[in-house]
């Protein structure tokens, strides 16, 4: 069990949407943060209700759609304006409208910002600090207050910093959160700025770094040896420049290297799935690269100590990678290892552990699709069918395609058009069914379940409400191949399905096909029912 | 002038070439060679002669073909095998033959290495040490060595280390490198042992880290502040598993952190152009959220500080981004302000200051568009054009289009095709072209590009490199709509163009034309010269 004694804050939703090109729907977010929970992260900042509506959305779909295991929703937002009221401050009414239970706000802390940026007086700032923390507290609210530049502010004047942190604690403030905003530090100045400030004030410090001098991680895990017993980092080091302290990577040091038990028992290993498919969610190629959770984090050509790893991996590998939910891998070749597609089997409620041939086939083909730009991280529905294929020694369809056209155009009045016509086969019948839609891709959905429903009437539930598209390897143009992602729900349940080929509408096809059978199977279709 | 008291030392085209998927030609590690002298590294390690033949050529093409301005070459090997005499071993006269002035040798430093993977005693891998480097200083070279495993080892035995470190320097090596090998230190340990070891040998001390922990970057900054005055990094942080500490990062936070000149006089502001050019020759994109270096390590996204941006940047970035080759970038995004777009054209060359009308304009179109669904803090050529079309008063381009259709199907037997037609009017003429591809956008663009090409023979040159799609979800009632990020190059320059449309075939054909128009523009064709 986690305890209050120390905090893992994630702010993936809100300061990690700072990255360039990251752009999260509602939908999206609420995804990050159910993820974030699987993980076992205590904080999940969902972002700043009342100056982005989409945030505002955001918390008022929260209450009903999100249901959290462990973690803490936290609204984000600044003090009170200079010269106002609390109890008159709009953006402070927003952030309790929220209902978050957990309120951070954002203070000044650097005496030139106070004055440039801010244009009040050091007094007048203090004070808003206060007046805040303390209407929030009485609102029944948890306060933790993020202090920005608090770095360079203790450079120009180490007092104003302390005296705010006081004010805020006797406010009553629970955390006090010392950023580095510009992410200009290196660990040595963090260790001696959090340990001078622990000294002064006693109060709790929390730490929050950007990651400009390649040393977020290294400047947060300082900030820990130093004192601070909280904090605050985004999935996959998301955040705006060069990003935010990765929080896969913390909390594998935090947990392997200095050996605090950070996440509830057993989420550890959850850490590769959540941090890949928050990548798939962002639409950013996962780092290949990244400590811990990378696919190549514990990867090693096949070279001078091959023989050794296989002998002692232990000689080689910083720890064991299947804490993390990683594996070694000593070829050159894409990811899944045994282990994780029997979790991942034991995940969608199918026990392989007695089935070593089909885990082995199983483990084959993943490997080969992979290579091709496959991936089953996000599209556990394509996986599902994949593996079940696998049990029953072959491919088990409802319906099978004779073949599939779709046009767009764009007529000479500006109208654009699309249809498209598919040719299926189910319950010994040849189909043939024509669609619209708003695009190619919903014209063949529209086509292919027209042609299936009067066979499969559940299928006129279905809906296709995502739909994402990664170029891979596309240096040259030539080569590139096309993954594609398609989100279905039948109203009741949702699921992903992927679709890779070198042509974006035959990618789609196949996912499409995915999210149709899928969409059969949760319906109590047996696959042995085949057309 | 940078002195001997202070090493920059270069792996990348060693160590660095162990990452996943680079293989360089020795043409490749010539032109690598070539840029990190530019940059002013002092030692660059060009392979390992004897063990690879591709590197063996390496030293043997450096003599005549390299002329490093300020660079020495550097020869790494291993030391002579056990129960060899030195001059017998033909590993250590390869390390002669490629006639570099320095040569580093790896060393066992853990006794656990030693016995299981060296399979020899602890006091003949002492000999081995001692034998290696004295030979090789009787032959006139200078030596250094690298402890691999060095910190694990220091665990098993502390007094193992320090012995072989005795040995060697009373042989003549001249730097001792602690090596991170498994990468899995955090600072705190590295200043542990590097203080420890300085302490106890009084000999000079280097620093080569890994990146398991993501701290590489910090432990080798951790280790110069202990007392290392030597620092092995790779280009990129290149390297095995999560990589090696960043030679960028690195110097980085030597120069403008530590206040130490590491490289020659002028020379910090080739960083970007190096780190850049290197990773065009290893065949991988360019880390965007690189520190220092990256094209985002100084991009901001935050509207509410673009206004306090434009007063003083000072309090926003960690430093001048110019010092190192880098330029700010303001990206404009949801919550544009007036300060944004401002900052925005100055960055294309467009001063707007002193036209508040077309700034109003631009900002009202920009909210309206972001309201849309279109984005353009990824797509500078786009809002370039939307910028140039206000200046002028107009949407003007070099053609218009009448109509365009795309057909992709998958045959029965499987086999998937597509095809395009457009209709488009340029110099007064109308022109109906068709293309194929590999998919419709493809295609769309080929026959676009083929319409075009008559009238504008530079198309020719136009390649689309990345294409990215994303499904926006509309909120209340509207319909969603599909963003589609375009990247094209003409080989000399690459531009990214954005449409949003609810047909992703519609919104991929408003960035294809986009892209077109702008590579026109780029090719010097005024936007007056409208067909």
């Amino acid at each position: 069990m986690t305890t209050d004694a120390f905090h893992v804050y994630d702010t993936t939703l809100r300061d990690g949407a700072q990255r360039e090109g990251i752009s999260y729907s509602v939908q999206d977010k609420l995804a990050v943060a159910r993820l974030l929970d699987d993980l076992g992260v205590q904080f999940i900042e969902g972002g700043w209700p009342g100056a982005m509506p989409k945030d505002t959305e955001f918390f008022a779909r929260a209450r009903t759609e999100l249901d959290l295991k462990s973690a803490l929703l936290v609204a984000f937002g600044a003090t009170r304006k200079a010269g106002v009221k609390v109890e008159d401050d709009a953006q402070v009414a927003a952030l309790l409208d929220s209902e978050a239970p957990v309120i951070t706000i954002v203070a000044k802390s650097d005496v030139r910002h106070v004055a440039e940026a801010l244009r009040t007086t050091n007094e007048e700032n203090v004070a808003m600090v206060r007046d805040t923390v303390a209407y929030l507290v009485s609102k029944g609210r948890r306060v933790f207050v993020d202090y920005e530049h608090f770095f360079d502010g203790y450079r120009n004047d180490p007092d104003y910093g302390v005296a705010l942190i006081t004010a805020a604690t006797e406010a009553g403030a629970s955390v006090n959160v010392l950023c580095d905003t510009n992410g200009g530090c290196l660990p040595s100045r963090i260790t001696a700025v959090v340990t001078d400030v622990l000294a002064r004030t006693g109060a709790r410090l929390g730490i929050h770094c950007q990651d400009d001098t390649a040393c977020a991680v290294a400047n947060s895990i300082a900030a820990v040896e130093a004192g601070a017993t909280h904090v605050q980092c985004t999935a996959n080091g998301y955040g705006e420049r060069t990003g935010n302290a990765d929080l896969f990577a913390v909390i594998g040091n935090l947990e392997m290297k200095l050996d605090m038990r950070v996440l509830p028992e057993g989420r550890l290993p959850e850490m590769v799935r959540v941090s890949h498919a928050i990548a798939e969610i962002a639409n950013l190629p996962a780092n290949t690269h990244q400590a811990y959770v990378g696919v190549s984090a514990f990867a090693h050509k096949a070279g001078l100590h091959a023989s050794a790893l296989k002998v002692n991996s232990d000689l080689y590998n910083h720890m064991d990678p299947a804490l993390v939910g990683n594996d070694m891998r000593v070829l050159v070749t894409e990811m899944a290892g045994r282990a994780s597609v029997e979790l991942k089997g034991r995940e969608l409620g199918i026990d392989l552990s007695d089935d070593p041939d089909v885990l082995t086939r199983v483990v084959e083909r993943v490997k080969d699709l992979e290579a091709g730009g496959w991936t089953f991280e996000a599209a556990d529905a394509s996986f599902e069918l994949l593996l079940r294929d696998e049990m029953t020694g072959g491919r088990r369809r409802h319906f099978t395609v004779e073949s599939w056209r779709t046009i767009v155009e764009q007529r000479a009045d500006g109208t654009v058009a699309s249809e498209a016509t598919v040719k299926v086969h189910a319950n010994g019948e040849r189909i043939v069914a024509t669609g619209e839609g708003n695009g190619p891709v919903n014209a063949l959905d529209n086509a292919l379940r027209t042609a299936l429903t009067s066979a499969f009437p559940e299928l006129a539930a279905l809906e296709l409400v995502d739909y994402k598209v990664r170029i891979l390897d596309g240096s040259a143009g030539t080569d590139a191949v096309t993954r594609v992602l398609v989100g279905t729900t039948d109203g009741a349940h949702d699921w992903t399905t992927v679709g890779v080929h070198e042509n974006v509408i035959a990618a789609s096809w196949l996912a499409l096909e995915d999210a149709v059978a899928y969409g059969l199977l949760k319906a109590g279709r047996e696959t042995g029912e085949q057309a």
